[in-house]
């Protein structure tokens, strides 16, 4: 199901094809968010268009609406959304828990670099058994156990599922997060029980590890999971109070998996600037979520290759009401070809045009993607340091 | 600059093509609203790759936002939203007077067809001058003379400009009528100095026909605006309370025409439902624009050829919750084509996914050019009354 193709000589970067059931994906990717089934402004033949080929779907919203029911009738997530390539489905542990833990799960993983608001529910009660929560669209009572998480996604029929976890918060006592990581672990163990009872032949679960910011329990959740009949990792929960913090993480959890489970993908959850991807592709992730590149183009803001600000240009300011730039100079991407310019999508985003936040929303993932797209050559061409080099000296990834 | 090719045998229907300074449009056509510099959720590449030659651009919201001066720097409304063919842009009376005239717009123009809200504005002065109001987006007290609407047009470098007119409500007086249908031809007057004298030389200036519901008003400013300068015609004002009578003052108006200016091409304003086009044509309309398929397609509405629902089906309602049909069978839009069904429709914009709008628009103006090229070929086949039998009777556009 996953084959490295490359090693990197100087480090854990690998390039690698999954090898799912709707198509292949080159790694290491990013995967965009169709949180809702939806890539939000854009069509499927956008995203493929733009070079992707996996997007990330939503367990948690998609149990609440439309149900997995009603998706299981059109034949699953993609034959719904007319995607037709392959879906990686988020647990749902992430919105469940960000719903009784608040704010604590925007301070994990950054403001607005969470996996999807959950604002209006609530949690009502985390047991062995499962989470009772209260819907953010009806209020109505809702039960998720581990099983319910990997029904639904069953009924999705996403290619790759994650196992339901607890993500822990960051404020907690280390024995908080001890006794949180163990249940994730039984959890992992409920999915896999199901999923190898009911689950689709065709859909690969990752266990998901967890652990907090302790490297004891980091390591020994990575081990747990690598033990387990997972057919890949994901690292979850929290990632620290800072960048540094959390690429010691990832940096503990993929030198772990380098020793335990060498040979298995490694997803990401929910990070993915561009200092995260070019620090966690040299920590050996194969695959990334993020909203950002999608969130940030809804709020008028650019990427661009300035990593003194974040690679980050917010075009709604209103400096750049009379700019005749384009978004960014050289850039192949639909928007910038067609000659947008900066001023354009400044009136665009201020006038409520929703054109404006779709053009961004092409460029930032045509950003992130032809990114991608250089940092595999460069492990293939065994360049990967100087290509990351250039890239946070303030390189534009290439023109293809 | 017009060129007609094929005159009806059975009535005044024609085929023609505009010759403009950013290209041909082939008529009669139907001309999708960029109202403020935008077709909403669309590329101008989209628009284009729909058949679509020509959009129309409002005079009044771009002079408010962003201003003509900005969109002048860009070197046109063209250049500005990257769109390279031609652009009619309307004169802003219509919008002006609709703030003071209040719901008296909504009346003449029926409910959602007017041509664009400006519900927070007020209108504080209607003088032969020009009318002072306040803008519905800061509160800044604002004139906009006969002469300011050319001078933004003249900076918009619009292909064809409108001129100023007062918008007549239907529920005023024969003599209130008579006595704006009197203003508006001389404001016409004013309009066609001011564009000799200053107007760039490659746009063309339509005059607009104004009266009422009163028979004897509407011919003789028919007569008036043909006597005049103008390269084009349009019909705008109080269409009637309804349907029929609408159609009677286009009949009235381009009878009238169709004696004193034969050859000048003729627009019907914010006019679009599917049997107003159907019988515009038959009386000779060559251009209509209308916000109909766009707005419908934010609201979930599909255009399908159901007479009986006046062409509409609202996807949004419960009902297609679980549709598993195409939004139109055979359809060859994007949307349709693509294979989204109405359920996924249903639940994209119950979700607030834009990608739902976007699907719809897609479908509706492909439906609306496809609609329109069958009618052109119809007419030079000499056919015209069949086809638009057969549409009124429920026939879909052709596949094209």
């Amino acid at each position: 199901m996953f084959e490295i193709r490359t090693r990197s000589t100087d480090g854990r970067a690998r390039t690698g094809t999954l090898r799912l059931a709707h198509g292949d994906v080159q790694t290491p990717a990013f995967v965009p968010l169709a949180t809702r089934g939806a890539v939000k402004t854009l069509e499927p033949r956008d995203v493929e268009a733009l070079g992707y080929e996996m997007v990330l779907g939503n367990t948690f919203h998609l149990y609440l609406s439309p149900g997995p029911e009603l998706i299981d009738s059109y034949g699953g997530l993609g034959a719904f959304m007319r995607w037709t390539r392959p879906i990686i489905t988020d647990s749902g542990g992430f919105q469940v828990f960000s719903m009784g833990h608040g704010s604590v799960a925007e301070e994990i993983k950054g403001r607005g670099r969470g996996r999807g608001s959950t604002s209006n529910g609530a949690i009502l009660e985390i047991a062995e058994e499962g989470v009772r929560f209260r819907s953010y669209i009806d209020g109505s009572e809702r039960f998720m156990a581990p099983e319910t998480s990997m029904a639904v996604q069953a009924a999705l029929h996403s290619d790759i599922a994650l196992v339901l976890d607890e993500c822990t918060p960051f404020h907690v006592s280390r024995d908080y997060t001890a006794r949180s990581t163990e249940r994730t672990h039984r959890w992992l163990e409920r999915c896999l029980d199901w999923h190898a009872q009911h689950g689709p032949r065709d859909q690969v679960v990752y266990g998901i590890v967890q652990g907090g910011v302790e490297r004891d329990l980091r390591v020994a959740s990575a081990e747990t999971v690598a033990a387990s009949r997972c057919g890949g990792i994901a690292i979850g929960g929290s990632l620290g109070q800072d960048k540094p913090q959390m690429h010691e993480v990832v940096d503990w959890t993929t030198a772990s998996l380098e020793q335990s489970a060498p040979e298995r993908p490694r997803h990401l959850l929910g990070i993915g600037d561009i200092d995260d991807l070019l620090i966690g592709v040299g920590l050996g992730i194969d695959t990334f979520d993020c909203a950002m590149p999608t969130r940030l183009a809804r709020h008028g803001v650019a990427i661009v290759p300035d990593p003194d600000a974040r690679w980050r240009v917010d075009l709604a300011k209103a400096s750049f009401r009379n700019s005749h730039e384009p978004i960014l100079e050289g850039c192949p991407c639909p928007a910038c070809s067609a000659g947008f310019t900066r001023g354009y999508i400044n009136y665009a985003s201020r006038a409520g045009e929703t054109t404006g936040p779709r053009l961004l929303t092409l460029h930032n993932l045509s950003y992130i993607q032809r990114l991608m797209a250089d940092l595999r050559v460069a492990i293939d061409a065994g360049t990967l340091a100087a290509t990351v080099a250039a890239f946070m000296a303030g390189a534009a990834p290439s023109v293809r």
